[in-house]
């Protein structure tokens, strides 16, 4: 998918939201229990109900690998499932992998080719070589880690490097610009962090930011759009428990229709309010 | 698995070596496709093959998950083989995950609970919280990344830390000491960097370190030896493609057989050497 097909879709849909499938299989209604791979099922109802209001699906691998071989099995169809039905949804493998090059290759080849997600996170520790190979596919997109919404991001994320005192997630930023395909490399920037934002704008004008932590996690979406928009809106925001667990019972599609809404509504009144559509 | 445990295997199979089930679809000699999975069938022999000689092996996950479902079966079938047939021998998840708390805590549930390894590999980018919920599993092991041995490892893991003048991959080894269970951590040191062994030594004189490079990477055992061991060995030397494809015909196996040993051998002399065994 290109810059332009996703901001198209930004556009039609007036949103920028993205709905992150991390389905807990010990969380989901009892009554999908009976069908062969209910976190399929559950997924299945998610995206069918929101789909009106999301621009993009995030799968979580590990909320599928604790499942084993049945979690793989309910990772590709939920793919294969968005891909037919909803082709202009934007599938992101929130994977954070990240290996020597010819490992990377492997993940590359299994999240770009044996399973057609759009994108997948990365992790940046390992450097370019460990990144290149995902670049190489240039229908396809890298989300590398830059500034993440957890606690412990500060540990590392925010050393300053002694040769040129920036943060280390800007020495990411800056470094990864000269990894090669450009056009399809965005970044993960948590909510939590929204006054960084800016300054991360500043140092990536036209790159497209995925930003978590919206929802539980905690961070304010007005502030994200003040200091993270781009003129092609440049934000792709995720909610994952706040939307596909808002309701427990039976009605949980119906009410993940109604979050999602309720959050879309908000952005396509933010993407007026700066005159992005 | 305790050091105890590990250790006790050091000194009767007179090694530290660990095989890299890097397991390409592609490369298996053909007469192993009749099979349903193949892939499993070749990691069968390889163990058989190479157990006298060595104290771990790591299955490196993107060759597994390149093949989908079929991959994720026989990465399964692989752990349940090598943990009913040589119970000293320690497993490793080569995965290199790292997210945020609640989705680090469903991927140490897919590799120490679903799945029987021992030990998972974890990149330290997210901080403390992507690493605590593995560390709380006591009988298993986190193994996390320091100083890779690719090329990309220059572009943040020597980055100097402002604030104390030491690199990032010193600043991982020094900050991973405060989360908990220190018994059961390991570092991952690429075997190209062995003069800067001596240093990660001082910093962490009892700790296991995982060493990758040996082989295919083009490391050197002895200068490793002597920069890396501790007095109870503390060291374990991962080699893939030089052992298991080392001959690429139906010999495969006995050739294999054949490089471990050969390895093996040159290990028990430095362990002799050492004054460890």
């Amino acid at each position: 998918m290109t810059a332009d097909q996703l901001f198209k879709q930004i556009r039609e849909k007036q949103s920028f939201l993205c709905v992150g499938l991390d389905t807990d299989f010990n969380i989901i209604p009892r009554i999908l229990l009976k069908h062969e791979y209910p976190v399929f099922e559950f997924n299945k109802k998610i995206v069918d109900a929101t789909a009106d209001y999301v621009i993009a699906c995030k799968l979580n691998l590990a909320f599928y690998e604790v499942l084993g071989t049945a979690g793989w099995v309910s990772l590709e169809m939920t793919v294969n499932y968005i891909r037919e039905r909803y082709p202009e949804i934007f599938i992101i493998a929130d994977a954070k992998r990240g290996d020597i090059g010819n490992t990377s290759k492997m993940y590359a080849k299994a999240f770009f080719e044996k399973i057609d997600f759009d994108a997948i996170t990365l992790s940046p520790y390992m450097g370019s070589d460990s990144i290149k190979p995902f670049l190489e596919y240039h229908d396809k997109w890298v989300i590398l880690l830059v500034l993440t919404s957890n606690a412990g991001s500060a540990d590392f994320q925010q050393i300053i490097d002694q040769a040129n005192g920036t943060p280390l997630f800007e020495n990411v930023l800056q470094k990864s610009q000269t990894w090669g395909n450009q056009p399809n490399l965005m970044f993960v920037v948590g909510a939590t962090k929204a006054e960084m934002l800016k300054r991360i704008r500043e140092i990536v004008p036209y790159h497209f930011l995925l930003v978590p932590g919206i929802g539980a996690q905690g961070g304010q979406l007005a502030q994200v759009a003040e200091y993270g928009f781009n003129d092609r809106c440049g934000l792709i925001v995720n909610s994952s428990r706040a939307i596909i667990y808002a309701d427990c019972t039976n009605d949980f599609a119906k009410v993940a229709r109604y979050k999602a809404s309720e959050v879309q509504e908000e952005m396509s009144s933010l993407l007026k309010q700066f005159n992005i559509i």
